[in-house]
C-alpha cells in the first residue's frame, strides 16, 4: 500500500544544468498522479522508470509555461504509444482551448481520449475520487489563477489481528463485515467483540501541493494536519520584497504554513535559478521547522502506513 | 577557429532515459547555430555550458513535435533572461502563426524581436551569410515539407609564414594584401613572391544536417564532399519496409549516401526508441561507409583545421 512522491522536477521558471522544471508524481497504491509538467516531464518520467500507462489524471496548478510546457511532449509520446485510455486533465479552463488548437494542427488523429475538468480557484472542492483516494483543490495566492492539490488516502479497514480466522473459524464472507468493525458471532452463541479481532486501521496518508503561491494563510485549514507538505520556497528569506511582488514565497513563508499547520514534513523546492546551492534555504526553513526538505529531481518521498 | 557540432538529442519521436530529442549547436568561430529544437534543448544547452546569448540563429528542419516542442520554453527562458537581441529563425512558415499565438498567450510582453525566415523546402538556396560562415538548405524527403541545412565556413584568407613580417619589415598596411595572394615590394624594388610569403590557406570546412528523411540521391550534390554529414537513421537495415513507409532512413540508406557524396565522416542519429543498444546499426553503416559513429547526446565532434 504506496503512498510515495517521487520529485520531477524542482526549478521554478527556467531549467539549471542540475534541476528540471516543476512536476511531481504522486504513487497512491499503484494510482499514478502527475502533478504539473514542466518541459522535460517525459524524459524525467523515464529516467524515473514510472511507466506512461499508469498514469491516468494531470493536475496542473496553473497556465505559466514552467509548469505545462511538457505537456505537448507528453501528449505525443502517449499517441505514438497508442494510448488508448482517456487522460484525465484537471486544469484552468484555458488550457482545453490551447491544447485543442495545438493537437489540430500536430495530431493528425490521437488514439485515446483527453477529458478536462475545470478547477475553480476561488473555492477548494472534491475533484477527483475513486474508492483508495480524494482529491481536493487549494485555492493559492499568485498573478494568475493557481491551484494547489490535496491527495488523501480513503479510510483504511481494521486489520485482523493474527491467526483469528483460523481460532474462530471465521468464514470468508464476514470477514469485510468484520474489517468495518463488527463483531463475530461463534457457533454456540457467543460474541467475540471486534477489539479480539482486529487492530486499529492504519491512518489516511494525505499530501499538499501548494505552488504557485504568495504566502497565505488560507491555505492553512485545508492542508491541516497533512503528512506531506510540498509548499514552494522560490526565495530565501532576504528576497522576501521579490517574493512578494511576484507573488512567490521564502523559505520562512513555507516554514510558518508548515508549522501553523502541523504538517508532517515539509518539502521545499521551485527553487530561483540564482541559487546553486539551496542549503542557505533549508537551513533558514529549519530554524521555524524542522522537518523540512528540499526537493531533488528524482528523489522520492515515502510515507509509511502507522496507526 | 573553432568548428565544432554539439549533440544536445539523438532520439527519434520520444526521448528515451539516455537520448533527448532531436537539437545540434554547431559553434563557427564562436558564432553558435542551433538547429532543431525539441523538448529539452534548454535544459541540454545548460548542461553543455553553452551561454543562451550566444545563440542567434535557429534553423527548423520541419514542423514535427520532436523537432521544435523545445521552442516554447527556449524563448520564455530568453524573455526572462532579459534577451535583447534579435533571434532568427529559419522555418517553414506555418511556425510563425503557432509561435505568435502561443506567445501571445503565455508572454506578457516579449523583451527581443523575432526575426522569421520563410523556407523554401523545395529547392537549395542560400539562407544566412556573414563574413565567417553561410547555410544553404538541403531538400529532403519527408511526409511533410522538410529542410536539411548545410553550413559552410567561408574561404580562409593564406597563412603568413614565420618571421616574414620581420624579415621583409612589412608594414601592417599591407598585410591584408598579402594574405589575399598579392607579393610585396621592398625597398630596394625587388619583388618577393606571395609564395614566399605565405602558406596555403586552411581548407574551408563544412557540415551537413540531414534529418528527418527518406533515402534521396537528390541531396548527393548538394552534400558532395562536406567535412562532416549528420544523416539521420531511424532503423536498422532489416527495418527497411518501415523506414519507407514513414519516410525515415535505415543505416544502409545513411551510409550509402555518407559514400556517394565522399564525405569525410558521418555521424548518424535520429535513432528509434526502440533501440537501447545502437551498436547493430553503426556496425551496418561501417560496413558501407566505416568513418561512421553514433550521434549521443553531448558529445562533440570537432573538425579540424588543415590546408
Amino acid at each position: 500500500m504506496t503512498f510515495e512522491l517521487t520529485i520531477l522536477g524542482s526549478s521554478s521558471a527556467v531549467p539549471t544544468s542540475k534541476r528540471n522544471l516543476t512536476a511531481h508524481v504522486l504513487n497512491v497504491h499503484e494510482r499514478f498522479f502527475l502533478v504539473d509538467c514542466g518541459e522535460g516531464t517525459q524524459i524525467q518520467i523515464r529516467k524515473n522508470k514510472i511507466r506512461f500507462g499508469k498514469i491516468d489524471h494531470i493536475f496542473i496548478s496553473h497556465l505559466h509555461g514552467d509548469h505545462i510546457f511538457g505537456l505537448f511532449g507528453l501528449i505525443s509520446t502517449f499517441n505514438l504509444l497508442n494510448r488508448d485510455k482517456d487522460l484525465h486533465i484537471y486544469t484552468h479552463p484555458e488550457l482545453e482551448n490551447i491544447l485543442s488548437r495545438h493537437l489540430e494542427y500536430f495530431e493528425r488523429s490521437i488514439s485515446f481520449k483527453i477529458i478536462y475538468h475545470h478547477l475553480n480557484p476561488k473555492l477548494s472542492e472534491l475533484i477527483f475520487e475513486d474508492n483508495k483516494v480524494k482529491v481536493e483543490t487549494i485555492p493559492l495566492k499568485h498573478r494568475i489563477p493557481t491551484c494547489g492539490f490535496k491527495f488523501t488516502e480513503k479510510p483504511h479497514l481494521r486489520n485482523l489481528r493474527k491467526n483469528v480466522v483460523q481460532d474462530y473459524k471465521i468464514p470468508i464472507s464476514k470477514i469485510q463485515d468484520i474489517k468495518e468493525g463488527g463483531d463475530f458471532i461463534i457457533n454456540n452463541g457467543d460474541v467475540v467483540l471486534n477489539d479480539k479481532l482486529t487492530l486499529p486501521p492504519y491512518k489516511s496518508r494525505s499530501y499538499a501541493y501548494c505552488t504557485d503561491t504568495a504566502y497565505s494563510e488560507k491555505i492553512i485549514p485545508i492542508i491541516k494536519n497533512v503528512d506531506l507538505l510540498f509548499h514552494e520556497t522560490t526565495f530565501a528569506k532576504n528576497m522576501k520584497r521579490q517574493a512578494k511582488l511576484t507573488y512567490h514565497s521564502t523559505s520562512e513563508d513555507a516554514a510558518k504554513i508548515a508549522k501553523k499547520a502541523n504538517v508532517g514534513k515539509l518539502i521545499v523546492g521551485h527553487f530561483s535559478a540564482r541559487y546553486k546551492d539551496v542549503s542557505q534555504i533549508i537551513s533558514e526553513a529549519r530554524d521555524l521547522f524542522p522537518n523540512t526538505y528540499s526537493a531533488e529531481d528524482g528523489e522520492k518521498h515515502i510515507v509509511e502506513l502507522t496507526r
